[in-house]
């Protein structure tokens, strides 16, 4: 039985983990607190096509082959969270509508499934949708996963397969010049021949070939929930464009809301400041003005592992038996069924079905 | 060795505790939860003045004379986050400069001391006010305290004096219909023959004489932390007119802010909403700009005890044995000194020095 050490156990590092351990792996994972990073923050959004930007239609396809793969999956996992209602994309201003529409048109022109709506035809499928929408889209085909359900479920089905879990810091992975020899723990080596780099925004600084190739990007998130005698919550998640910035909220169940996302790059700093929750609570209650009757429940801000190119480094980059999943930016839930399945495909030795192009970790930092 | 009980450790039921220790009662103080309703959420002001509305003269005047024994009350306790820098009053609109004008001339006519500034006196005092802010007063007599410091100092007082702590909920006052003979703890009376109520929003239904007298009004408050790079923060207090909502902002040792705070009468009822921080937000950022760079550390909602004339109920209004200290409203830790002062003469059998007109207590029951 083969022995893999993984590195991170945020939702990439935990499907990971399950899947290998239900390969045959023996499967250790390091974390000093599981499941708290940026995916415990995360919206939760499975959305490629909303997500799309000119110019990134390497990562909408990623995205949606692994949206393809998301049922099976969540079937596979048990109960996790996932929501099917689909997604509406919501403009404002005439500059939003405008840039909506340039969106909307890109989509169609690569073939995905985009419907334009009235702000009338908006609140009628939503009627928490308030007056000050215009405009949007419909996208039924984009979906939602409650992160911290997700999580659960994920840390259950690893551990029901066998993955052992050890709550230590890893400083560095270590290798021989030719191939990984063990993980650097406390300052003393502990012996590995397979290691999995899943350590998101923290994985740059665990061996010499992600040097530079990873960015902490930080993004708050509110987490709301429904009070009685306030509006009901959407059904859909609700993406929007207000004033030019975006903002999403993602409904949770018994009438939870995660409202996101602000994208800042200040390094490795989790703190919740002033101008980022007075910018989403204004863009969001200006979408969905019942809101403001709703509980603030939580602020917090996590770290979305950067890339330079945006799209996730997958890959077995370096010396022998060292592998990587890791930049997954703000796509983390959405790509982890097609990165579990990639990292088998590594482990097994086969050439990854997905964009692993290892020479892109080179492409940085030489 | 006469015995007290004391019901409820907020600002008031610890600091009546400590001084009746100290005066060679046996005090027993229950809560279930010391120190972690209002007083742990409230901003800490001991502002008489800044807190006078018309028709409140007689609040004014209780203010005035407790903050005038503060300075002793403080250097009896020991370090409790006393501030002397003082406090601004800033308003915007001229709706707000024509309130403030109207509250200075009133204040004149009591003989206060407040002085007019404009909008660039106040920033050379306060160089974090922004320019929204077109004018206000300086009130150098208003004073702040750390409300967390000042219940951990008091909280050491009072056991270093031989107080009992019992973390236990008290259901109601029993009496014979002549004099108090216990308090009722998870159905069982526990014996006590003086008892004093500082339960503050929960007061009212541990006595039928209370019944009616004292109800909550919730206010919503977020605590910011300064952070490097960001605008220094303010020195003294600073109290606005915002359009009409006042808001203020209240220093804590090494760049500490309490910005508060809503007012909203929901019954027990201590969730932070969306609406509440939205306002705080906008309004603070309006006077200090510089704080959107701040960290949000934390909103938080107490209840503070209302009364119908806004004056705190302090007096012996029932059977034997019972007293009372609470409804001290926004004002609990302005109010602490007077109000121990005024228990320590109760339990003395003298007529209190303050305001304790025991018939207020029929008064709206009637």
């Amino acid at each position: 039985m083969q022995e893999l050490t993984v590195i991170g156990a945020g939702v990439i590092g935990l499907s990971c983990a399950w899947r290998a351990a239900r390969a045959g792996w023996r499967v250790t994972v390091l974390d000093p607190a599981p499941a708290s990073g940026s995916s415990w923050v995360a919206g939760g959004m499975l959305a490629p096509v909303t997500e799309a930007w000119p110019g990134e239609e390497q990562l909408l396809d990623l995205g949606v082959e692994s949206l393809r793969r998301w049922p099976g999956f969540a079937a596979d996992l048990g109960p996790c969270g996932l929501r099917t209602e689909g997604t509406v994309v919501a403009a404002t201003g005439a500059g939003d509508r405008a840039e909506l529409d340039a969106v909307a048109a890109h989509l169609s022109r690569l073939g995905r499934d985009v419907e334009r709506l009235s702000g009338r035809e908006l609140r009628r499928l939503e009627p928490a949708i308030g007056p000050d929408v215009r405009g949007g889209l419909s996208v039924p085909g984009d979906l939602a996963v409650d992160n911290r359900e997700l999580l659960a479920a994920l840390r259950r089905a690893a551990a029901a397969s066998g993955v052992g879990f050890v709550a230590r810091a890893v400083q560095a992975v270590v290798d021989d010049g030719q191939r990984v020899s063990g993980v650097l723990v406390d300052g003393v080596v502990r012996p590995a021949t397979t290691v999995l780099v899943t350590a998101g925004a923290h994985s740059g600084s665990l061996h010499p070939v992600l040097d530079g190739l990873v960015r902490p990007v930080k993004g708050e998130i509110l987490r709301l929930a429904h009070r009685p005698g306030a509006f009901p919550p959407p059904r859909r998640t609700v993406r929007a464009l207000v004033d030019g910035r975006p903002v999403y909220v993602v409904p949770r169940d018994a009438g939870g809301l995660v409202v996101g996302a602000t994208q800042t790059e200040t390094g490795f700093d989790t703190e919740v400041t002033v101008g980022g929750v007075r910018d989403l609570l204004r863009d969001a209650e200006r979408v969905l003005p019942g809101i403001a009757e709703y509980a603030l429940r939580e602020a917090a801000a996590g770290l979305r592992p950067g890339t330079p190119d945006n799209r996730p480094l997958i890959g077995a980059p370096g010396p022998a038996g060292l592998l990587v999943a890791t930049g997954h930016g703000r796509n983390g839930m959405l790509l982890a069924p097609l990165t579990a399945d990639a990292v088998l495909g590594l482990l097994r030795g086969e050439p990854g079905p997905v964009d692993a192009d290892p020479t892109r970790f080179q492409g940085v930092t030489a």
